[in-house]
């Protein structure tokens, strides 16, 4: 401990005399700017947080629930009290809750399953049996289905290319899959493409229960009856209300008819517990399963199809159910109509301590000692809008019918977008607009880690170093730089981001929680308290991060921004869907002349059906230098105006403010109006989430997505439009230069 | 199926027409035998290989028991029928046996481990109780001990690094391991090594159990009682009698006392089922393991220590037991004194039918048929010598005691020696002396797979390329040639090829049998018949394949070697080694900068042990020049005897002897009569088992080991030493060359 205790001196020394300079300030603003954080850090208090998150987490409070308009309530008067203008948003959106939850085997009275968690002493809040929503995925269709059942792995399209290979039929079937490696939404989604009628998910203990640590309340990890509420809208097609795409939920919005919605499920779903699952994967018959596939249950996994029939009877009360939204605004002193926007949603599928409650209470703690900032006299240039979304759990509901509702207002004025969410021990983790990546880096450096004493961003390079393969750390060590990662979806980013084209940050911390209880009711503060994040530490770390965040961006001279790292990290993009060009056509020529010789039919085990796979078209060569020509002139135009950023603090006022305008809205170039390939809603042209992966995102989604799907075609016309939108957005950037000349 | 038939119609045209070459033969010889081999393959018959397999498999046959003395004389009383000369060649070897074999959690009445398989009725022979051998590891100490358990995944020297940053003390401790990732034997020595005071070693799911398939007898697969027997004699410093090294255990041998036989195993060692190893590991508290450490059982793993005290004590009988080594001979026409071997050894751990006695009965079919092919005319140039060897299993006492017997004789007679051991269905694997491997590939393009018409070394090829990684396929499409895989331990070549330089090949099928039960009395001829090659199969394949080896070596009329392929592939290790040397220097590099950074305790999480890796010294640069002037020398030897090879078949008888003699003698320049450094048994300098892997071979031993271990100055000694030896070889090549001059 010696060790460390030198280095954290040292940085004690150094940090005062480097932080003089602050990204966007002038050096008197900077001093003044880092003044306020100090005092911003120490006003933060780990038992407020504590206290809150006793409060939000003390009942169910899902959209609908009584506890979700009393914590909406009980915010919004705190935001009051502490100083800020405050308006309940309130929308009408479709929200479907369970009626009737049946599952049985035909013919077999012996399988009972629970369908339901256990009441545990140990976890106070686990018996309100009668405010929880029972497991369920929102948004499944009614159904009524009885088939045989088929095991499909993660439910992703490559498993079903495997179980064609291995000859086993979907079509009619239920499929059973294992939550993970894709959004859930996908997995319903791509089985009722193949046919299935119906689709049931667990939570398999290799992925969160016992294999990877004790089971709750033991330890922190999924128990046998523990379950995994969530969403199975088709939200890669748009997110928010279905009856109300690209429009607020408003009490007279027009809305589509329910039958009419795209991105309702198609077939019933619904999400068991491993002791519920347990029974049906034993009943599997059929081939072993690939090792890849495997779960950690002590059974042999089979692809099936089961020996028995699956009756799956699902039916839902289609109810519209008000959302409320919290929107607390602190007017800026200087440019009330340029708005920094933090948000954190605050309705959980239960109790929801982790998800959502610690990423909500640390929002509320930035805002309460923001408040007494001012109190003392801290003017910051720019209006601070601190967001409490309801609703993300079933669709990113709350921030998306608020973003869609103001999207006028929201386009002119919204600077950025700083997003959390659940937040537990460990690492600093941030994703976002990569323009923003040196401002990042900047902080990080500047919050210290409260478990080591070392700055956020060395203790993230340390972990990334030590944990990274030992073939990749030598590019790794002596880089400090921490890179942004691009968002997809998972959270309350997409309306803003996606939709809009404001830049968005989220961040959080994580990796040394110990369990989850993801959409269980034991994600609750008795869980949350023993093994997430105890006293609170990282709460106030992430208050201190988003914290700075909010602060330099509202009180910046000028807008923090770096075009080069936008460059960079997209030039980057477009190498990554190269290489992915060139391996498809290697792999798709060696597979042609596999087939040719025949050597799928003779490596396969006689005894065993195996289906080569099929024939498939040669990769084509596209044609690239339109995009490549928009790369080389948004390089040469990022980095001239980077070089001229140092000048921009020293413009007078009126020039700032009109260049942090092309600045913050340089993001909205970066929209096409019609959006995706068959998704309008996602008009971002960077970055979107997967269409068959949900949360994981697809960077070039256009183009990356087309050549995923072999759509060569479209993967040419979106070369094209991405050189476009690059183009346009180069134009900004150039204009902005144009100003410091 | 169409387009397979094809394929099999064009091998069938095109084969007689390519296949008047042989090498090694004239043309004219080479139609001989090939009418020859035509003729041998139409006389085995799978319904022999039965009958053998029914006898033999009868009753329990380890070494010392009744029906492995009964199955000796059947066999010998068989290969008298055949024709063959037959001795019964005895050796009295220390085979100790359990007296107690007891476990315990202490304090625990509730804990009563079964240490049994039980009968079941689908397997007939599971009920001889009497007979059974009950599960146990051979050579393990006596002892009596009560100590904490700790659990060391698969007690491998890098799983003891791992504990000891975790903070977990194995000294004074039983550790417990899962079976796999070494040889069994290291388990116990390696634990041994760090202080434990018993090992206990299970047979977890996610290596042989339910998690790979089925269990027995639904499927083939080790059930929850089932358990491994096995030895745990430290062979890789010398096989066979402990007590007499390098001298033929013959009854008035000077012998060791057992006290001073050094590879006796230090602690008590004992093998047990997953069921019985549940609630030790269930005790085990501390730590969660890493994740690669996870087996398949239904609980969280953890390093331990055990809040229990678990209760060891084993006592043996030491007795000494005599071995009946079955020696069938068919003196050759024309060279008598130079041996061609064939051997699979004829003892089991319980019934043992695929290991050993599916690999036996092919080559008593063989040798049956070859038997019959005398009687008709057939004259094999040089002396056939078939071996049925007891005492495998314990020690490869067998083969190790005859070998060091006659070790003069055989170092002046044996041209090769040919093993096979257990078989089963699938894909040819064969490893050994790679001046054989063109010759193999020819055997392989002329043996056709039972199961799909082409070639056995098609269908390898196909294989190999479809279960390749994708990224590897470039290199292998296109590249039928069969590499031979190098020769560690496992069955019983060591005495010729390790101790004696005789050039040997091991061969068999396998990766499609479902399922094995290794070392368990449930390996039978029910089990076997079911899942492992119903219709012996591929047990006629396996004759086909040995048989044309064993054939074509005794009758050729120029032993049929190539050394460019041994000049390749000793090319290859060395740059192996070299590569891992650069690695090994840049991730030490690379620690003591991350060391230096501190970077090991900043990534760490404070809640839990973590102690960085212990410092390690630069790795220095060694001198290769004189390895690289040997390799280059044997290069251009090996280059210019394969231009001259075609010619050697029209030398004059004389001029053959001469040649041949330098030949198959080559082999024995790769000794060091000082053997490799620690086990002077180990002559070879190519090929030996790992010291720290037991089965997995290290090739180049000497330099690799030494680079492994960090012993620098032991590693540039080895590198001159190899040099010399290789210099040596290249002398036989460059004399060889003379005769063709």
């Amino acid at each position: 401990m010696k060790k460390i205790l030198l280095v954290v001196l040292t940085v004690c020394v150094v940090l005062p005399l480097r932080a003089q300079k602050v990204m966007g300030f002038t050096a008197s603003n900077a001093a003044k700017q880092l003044d306020w954080e100090k005092q911003f850090d120490a006003g933060l208090k780990a038992s407020n947080q504590d206290a809150y998150m006793r409060f939000l987490t003390s009942h169910p409070h899902h959209v609908g629930s009584p506890q979700g308009k009393a914590n909406a309530e009980y915010m919004a008067d705190l935001f009051r009290q502490w100083g800020y203008d405050v308006r309940i948003a309130e929308y009408q959106v479709l929200f479907p809750t369970p009626k009737l939850l049946q599952l049985e085997i035909a013919g077999n009275k012996n399988y009972k399953p629970k369908l339901r968690e256990q009441v545990l002493a140990a976890d106070k809040t686990s018996g309100q049996l009668a405010e929880q929503l029972p497991p369920y995925n929102a948004y499944s269709a009614d159904g009524d289905v009885t088939a045989e059942l088929v095991f499909v792995n993660r439910g992703v399209p490559a498993d079903y290319e495997e179980l064609a290979r291995r000859g086993v039929e979907v079509k009619g079937k239920i499929v059973i899959a294992k939550y993970g490696g894709s959004w859930r939404g996908i997995k319903p989604k791509v089985a009722a493409e193949h046919g299935a009628t119906g689709c049931i998910i667990y939570s398999d203990p290799a992925d969160d229960g016992y294999a990877i640590g004790d089971a709750y309340p033991e330890g922190g990890y999924r128990p046998g009856d523990g379950v995994q509420r969530g969403s199975v809208m088709d939200m890669p097609v748009y997110p928010g209300d279905p009856l109300t795409p690209d429009r607020g939920a408003t009490r007279d919005a027009q809305r589509l008819d329910r039958s009419e919605a795209p991105t309702i499920m198609k077939i019933p779903v619904l999400p068991i517990s491993w002791e519920d699952a347990l029974p049906l994967l034993q009943s599997l018959k059929g081939e072993v399963v690939p090792a890849g596939w495997r779960g950690a249950l002590p059974i042999t996994y089979h692809t099936g199809p089961s020996n028995v029939k699956v009756h799956l009877k699902l039916a839902f009360n289609w109810d519209i159910k008000p959302l409320y939204n919290v929107i607390a605004t602190l007017p800026g002193a200087d440019y009330p109509d340029e708005w920094v926007i933090a948000g954190n949603h605050h309705d959980g599928w239960v109790n929801g301590a982790a998800d959502p409650v610690s990423g909500m209470v640390a929002e509320m703690e930035t805002a309460r000692v923001i408040g007494e900032l001012v109190k003392k006299g801290f003017k910051p240039k720019r209006t601070l809008v601190f967001c409490a979304w309801d609703g993300e759990e079933p669709a990113l509901l709350g921030s998306t019918e608020w973003t869609e509702d103001h999207q006028a207002e929201l386009s002119r004025k919204a600077v950025a977008y700083i997003n959390t969410d659940g937040n537990g021990r460990g690492i600093v983790n941030a994703g976002g607009s990569h323009i923003f990546e040196p401002f990042f880096n900047e902080i990080i450096e500047q919050v210290t880690d409260p478990e080591t004493g070392v700055s956020l961003k060395e203790r993230k390079y340390a972990q990334t170093v030590v944990n990274a393969d030992k073939t990749a750390r030598a590019k790794l060590l002596g880089n400090k730089y921490m890179k942004l990662g691009a968002l997809g979806a998972g959270s309350d980013w997409g309306g803003f981001l996606q939709h809009l084209g404001i830049a968005s940050l989220n961040m959080g911390f994580g990796g040394e929680s110990e369990g989850d209880q993801y959409h269980s009711i034991y994600d609750s503060y008795d869980h949350f308290t023993r093994f997430i994040d105890p006293g609170f530490t990282y709460g106030v770390t992430l208050s201190k991060t988003t914290g700075r965040t909010l602060l330099r961006l509202a009180d910046a001279d000028v807008l923090p921004v770096d075009f080069t790292s936008f460059y960079k990290t997209v030039s980057e993009y477009v190498t990554e869907i190269k290489t992915q060009l060139e391996k498809t056509r290697t792999e798709t020529e060696e597979e042609t002349k596999m087939r040719k010789e025949q050597l799928f039919e003779l490596a396969r085990d006689p005894k065993k059906t195996y289906q080569a796979p099929e024939a498939k078209e040669p990769v084509p060569f596209l044609n690239w230098g339109s995009l490549e020509n928009a790369l080389m002139s948004l390089k040469n135009a990022s980095e001239e105006f980077q070089q001229l950023y140092e000048k921009a603090v020293r413009l007078p006022a009126g020039g700032q403010v009109s260049l942090n305008a092309i600045l913050y809205k340089a993001e909205r170039s970066l929209l096409q109006p019609d959006g995706l390939p068959r998704r309008s809603w996602y008009r971002h042209q960077v970055y979107a989430p997967g269409f068959y992966t949900g949360y994981g995102v697809k960077t070039l989604p256009g183009i990356r997505e087309a050549v995923e799907q072999r759509y060569w075609k479209e993967a040419q016309e979106n070369i094209e439009r991405m050189a476009a939108t690059l183009q346009a957005y180069t134009n900004q950037v150039k204009a902005a230069a144009v100003l410091l000349k």
